[in-house]
Order: structure tokens, then sequence, then C-alpha cells
């Protein structure tokens, strides 16, 4: 394809994804959830045309070298698509966010106003080479009534245009028009760009990947993007803090799934807790953690013949999504907060702490998406906030802020039931 | 100043904007009143050097050619300071929107999980030249929390550094940083490029003013921006209207204040409420309003005598802001919708009917922020909702959709109150 047809054919997609998204918005919910379990059926049905496409994007991703946890993602197997179709039968039980009233309001003349929760439109996500990805997001903006426009990650290619295909069909079947989840069919680079500029038609993205893909998209996207850049969280253990609770929360927040966004990346500790520090480093250590200590920790921990690291500059700042801890210390709570402030990333932080005004302070000050009165970090996540499903984990401020379910893929409208009333 | 060191001005009030942010966040209710209340009695003082800063920018629009509307929004008055002082002081009785309990979820594993109102952090906004606007963007931020910085339209440069001055005044004397509101000092035109790309330290756009501005802004912003492009607003007439309130609906949507965004700019007609269409064409010229009929409006018409313009094929996707309607005949309420959903601004669109059944076809398909039933176009506006005040109304679907006071300035952060949870 050139240039100029690439361009039609995106162009061509987001307007029939805006028609389909006008279908969608009042689509009953028997529809959708109709949509969902055929889908999962059809999922187990051909399984074996799944794996074969995605036998071929493996073969292409061994040749030219992929190894490791790149390969494991793009990998599909029959337990896999299993969990898939479960997954998508999952959502079908969710409750329909589409249509619910969010607030009756009190207008001065009194009309009859009610915010009602609508679908955003058309939603674009681009994604790296996680085939399970183009279903997890093609079920959840359709059970929210968004039209998506999915653009996987090129190594995926064969894979996500097998799975589109099944999607499709299952549209079909269930009396929806097809444009309601399109695949972009091209791995061109130049096919997101055109995306990028539908603000006429797309009216959210949603990028979900490493930080270079996000920080593209938000620099060449004319259309509102929701994203979540890093997740470089802390733990404060301050003066006032339970041993056993700081020894547990540290321990699970930053060592249960330490490649998650979640985890925390940061141990800040009050000066006048000094005394606890010998005992969290070893804990840490005995769970494999390196600890790489500012030069106030280092003084605090080098009788204890555990084995450090002098930490840099950009320690605090950083995401190690591994077994590896930055550890200072900090004169009070206030200087906790900055540290967190001007080093976090603004996904979640926790204070452990037995003082409940200290605990406010920090929990009114930390500017996060989700702060924790003694609690671990890793609950951040659609499922355990109850939201039943997650689309991502939003670290900007707008719309949406933390774990992501069905509603903060939804608008709203307000509505005016009148009896003629005028200004 | 040459680029660089314009570049490095503008890095600098973001820095110091969001600094300022942090301290707002947890700054009490009665220092964002005492300061409200500072500024009003402030403004009222200062009067004098308020009108002369003005007088510069008069006498330079009018030395530049300026006349009409343009030199009558940046004309300030006597009167209008007290308009603005009075403002002021409204907001300051307004709830404060920070802290307030949106939600408190229900997590699988019990711990409590609330979801609370907190200020977005540092908004830019960007305005043409009614000094006006300086100072109710600069109150809404402060009262909802936000470090606001503004850029204002060149010819009002005098008089919104004046208004910045005695804001700044105000914020020392009520001990707050005066950084948590600043006026960019410069009029060029790359002090706004430079703006819109510190994503780091500013957390949302609102741009206020003409098409091209807001366009400007959006094609080059990183920022995430709330805006409102037009308001292309409809009144259909069922079949079922009853003919008394679509007339009183119908001209009180376009002709009570026909310049602003939520006036009617479209009348579209179900062929068989045609009956109706000589008397309500006859209310609209007897109001002044010129009629843009398509073909089957003119036959149905043009024995009434009435004058009558051909209707071009860009007329029902055009916002006049003046005493002109187009006016069009759909053989149902289905093709009313995709007329609306095609050609309108996703503003404020209504029906009159009597038939519950189709208002609710009719309130469910169209997607615009606010959907009227037998009532006027013209109540979309915040204090008509009950907002108390209004930064804009956005036709955008992310973050705030139709009418934004207060509430709408902010966003959320979930609070986890916890007894020592782990996952």
């Amino acid at each position: 394809m050139d240039s100029n047809q690439i361009s039609e054919l995106v162009v061509d997609i987001a307007q029939r994804a805006r028609a389909a998204s006008l279908q969608l918005a009042s689509l009953p919910t028997a529809s959708k959830d109709q949509f969902l379990n055929t889908l999962a059926t059809k999922l187990l049905e051909q399984r074996a045309e799944i794996l074969s496409a995605n036998e071929i994007d493996l073969a292409a991703a061994r040749s030219h070298g992929l190894t490791g946890p790149m390969l494991e993602r793009l990998s599909l197997t029959s337990q896999r698509i299993a969990a898939m179709a479960e997954g998508v039968r999952q959502v079908a039980q969710l409750p329909d966010p589409v249509g619910a009233q969010i607030e009756q309001l009190n207008p001065p003349r009194g009309f009859d106003l009610r915010k009602i929760r609508v679908p955003m439109g058309v939603i674009g996500i681009i994604y790296e080479s996680r085939p399970n990805v183009t279903i997890d997001c093609a079920i959840l903006c359709l059970k929210s009534g968004n039209a998506s426009i999915l653009r996987g990650g090129k190594e995926a290619f064969h894979s996500n245009m097998q799975l589109a295909k099944i999607i499709r069909e299952a549209l079909s079947e269930s009396g929806i028009s097809p444009d309601a989840v399109q695949l972009i069919p091209t791995t061109e680079r130049q096919a997101l760009n055109v995306l990028l500029k539908q603000d006429q038609y797309v009216h959210c993205i949603i990028p979900r990947g490493g930080e270079q893909l996000i920080r593209f998209t938000v620099e060449n996207s004319r259309i509102p993007v929701i994203k979540h850049y890093t997740g470089v969280c802390s733990i404060y253990v301050d003066v006032d803090a339970d041993p056993e609770k700081a020894e547990a929360i540290l321990i699970n927040s930053k060592c249960q799934r330490p490649s998650v966004c979640n985890a925390a990346e940061n141990l800040i500790i009050h000066q006048a807790a000094a005394i606890q520090l010998p005992r969290l480093a070893k804990a840490l250590h005995e769970n494999g953690v390196e600890l790489r200590v500012d030069h106030a920790a280092k003084a605090l921990l080098i009788a204890s013949g555990l084995p450090l690291v002098d930490a840099t500059d950009s320690d605090l700042a950083t995401e190690y999504n591994d077994l590896i801890i930055a550890i200072t210390v900090v004169p009070d709570t206030a200087a906790a907060i900055q540290c967190i402030n001007i080093n976090g990333s603004g996904h979640s932080d926790a204070i452990i702490t037995e003082d409940a005004a200290t605990a406010s302070q920090f929990l009114v000050g930390v500017d996060a998406s989700t702060v924790y009165h003694n609690a671990s970090t890793r609950f951040t996540d659609g499922f355990e906030f109850g939201l039943g499903a997650e689309i991502g984990i939003s670290t900007d401020r707008l719309h949406a802020r933390g774990p992501m379910g069905l509603n903060e893929l939804c608008t709203y409208k307000y509505v005016v039931h009148g009896k003629g009333e005028i200004r």
C-alpha cells in the first residue's frame, strides 16, 4: 500500500467506527452480552485456527531473534485461549454501565435535570505484541457501548487478524455492525500517524505498552489520550509506624510481584524511625532484594553487614520492575511527601503509621492516583477495587485516574425532561 | 526577549505553578475564601489603576482599527469592575469542591476505599482579549485548589498585567504563594508554544475563544485540552409536538440571545408535522429571523409569502450566532437524530413531542452534552444547571461534558484507610 492508500484505509475505518458507535450507544444490554457469549464460544471452537496464526507470528519472531518475556507475551496456548474465553464470559456478567443515572441535579429553576452515563463513542487502542489485549480491549469497549479501533504490535499481526476475524463473526451473528470492532489491517507506522489525527471520528486513545510507545502517542495525537507512563510507588515508614505492619506491607508491596506497576520501588523512612531500618533491610535482603541506599541510610545500615549499593540521583525516580529498592531517610513527613511528589509517578504510595493526623497529612499531601494508609500498594487494580474488569491504570488526571473499568470508558450527558420551560 | 529567554521564562512559570499547586491542594477553604474576599475589595479600591491600564489597551486597539464587539469586549468600566468584584464574592460563597467524598467503593477484600475529589494541579487558560476572563479563570481555578497560568490576548495586555498584579497582592496578603496565579508577561506567540509542551508541570489546558485559537491549541498541545468548538444546536419538532410548546421553545432557543453557543441554529421538522411549519416560520420571521430552507421546507412555505433563502449544504452545520435559522424536513425521528449527529456540534439539542417513547429515542440517540425534551436549549449553562459558576461548556467527551463548574476543575484520588492489609 502506498501512503495515500494507507490514509484512505484508516480514515475509512474511523468513519465506519463512528457510524457503528451511534448504533452501539442505544444497543440493549442483552445484545452486547449475546455477542460476548458468542465470542467466548467461538474462541474455543476456533482454537486450532488461532494457534496456527499464532505459530506464524512465533516463527517470524524467533527468526528475528525474539526471546524471553517478549516471546512469552506473544505466545498463545490452548490454556490461554480458554482463559481468554473465560474472561469474555466474565465481562458478559458485569453490569452494563450505559444509561445509569450518575446524579440528579437541582437547577435553580427546578426543571428535571439528570446526568446519565453514556459511551464515549470511538476508542482507539494502541498496544504491543500481546494478542490477548486484542480480546480484552474489544470486549471492554463493546460492553461499555464504544466502538473500538485496534492497532496491535506488528509481531502479533497474524494472531490479531485471526482474533479480529472471530470477533467480526460474533458481532454479525449478534446483529451488531462488524464495524464496532476493527483491527487496522496493516503494520505500517503511517497508519498509526493517520489514526492519531482522526479527532473528528475518534474520541479517545488508550496506549498500552512501554513508555516509548506512550510518549510517541502523546506527542503525535490530536485525540485525547488516557495513559499510564510508569509506576514509581513508595512506602513511607513514619516514626509512629507499627513495626510488624511496616515489614509486612513493605515486603508485600516490593516482593509479591515485583514486575508490575503497583509494586513499590522506594522505601522512605523517618529519621526517628531509623531503629527499624536494619530489620526492614534484612527482611528485604532475605527476599532477594538489592538495597540502593542514600548516605543516611548507608550510615544506618553499614553495621548490619548487608550488601549495599550506593544510590544515584535517579534511583528514587526509577521504576525497577525488579527485586531492587531505593532507600532514603527523611527528617519528617513533609519531606517524605515532597520526595514522593518530586520522584514518584503519581501511581500509588503508602504511609505506615499509627498516628491519624500524620496519615491524613500524607493522604492529602501526596499527589497520586491512590494513596494508602497501612495497606499494600499492590491493591491498585481494577479487580481488587471491585470494578470487575480493568482496561488499564491511568496516571493522568483528566477523566480517569487509577484503575479504569467499564464506567471509566464512558462519559455522560445531561438529560432534561421538560414541560415547556423557556428562559 | 530572544527565543531562549522566552522558553526559560515559561518553563520557570510552569515549575513555580506546579510547586504552588502542591501547597494549594491542602489549603483550607477559609484561606481560599479570604483571598477571594481580599481580591474583591482590592478590585474596587484599585478601580482607577485598572481603568488607566485598560485605557492604554483601548487606545492601542483603536489606533489599530479595532471596532464593534471586539472593542466592546476589551473595554472595562467602573460598573464592569464592580460586577467582577461581585462575581469574586459569589465564588467565595460557593462550597469548596476539594476533599468531598465522591464514592465509597466495595472492594472484594473489604478494605476501606473511597474516591475523594482533589484539584487537578496546574491549569493553563488561553483566551482572547477579554480582561474579565483573567479574573474569572483565576478565581475558579483557585477555589478548586488549582494553580493557574493565564495567557490572555495581546490587545488586553496592560489590563491583564494590572489585574494580575492585584491578584498577586491578594494572594500574598492571604498567605498563599503568588505563584498560584501567574499571567504570562509577554505577548510573544512562542510563549504559547512553549507552554503547550509543559506536560511535566501543567495538567490541563482550557482554551477560551474563537475556533481558530482552539484548533491551534489542540494541534500543538502535549497537555490534555478541554474545549468547546462551536454550538450548533437543533430543535426537532416531532409529529406529536404540542404546537404552543413548539413555538415558545423554538422562539426562545433561537431569539432570546442569538449570539451565544446554546442558541438554536436549526429547526428540524417531522414531515407529518408540516402543518405546523407555516405558523412556526411566521413567528420566527416576526422575531426578525432569516429563514434558510431546504427544498421540502420551501415547498411547504412558498404559499406563506414569507421571505425565504435557499439553504446550502453547509447551513445545517453552521453556527450563525445571529438571527438566522436553517429549516429542514425529515421523514421520521431516526432521520432527525441522524441529521443532528452528522451536522450538530454535540452541544445541546431538543425534541418537542408529547410522545414519551419518541422522546426517549431522541434523548438516547442524540450524541450531545445536553439533550432536552420539551425545554429550551438556552438552559445549557453552569448557573442554570445549579453549578454556581462556569469556566466554560465542554463539547468534549473526556473528563467533563457540558457546563463546567468547580467540580469539573477537579480530579479524584482513591484513598485507602488500611489495617495492615497485604495482597
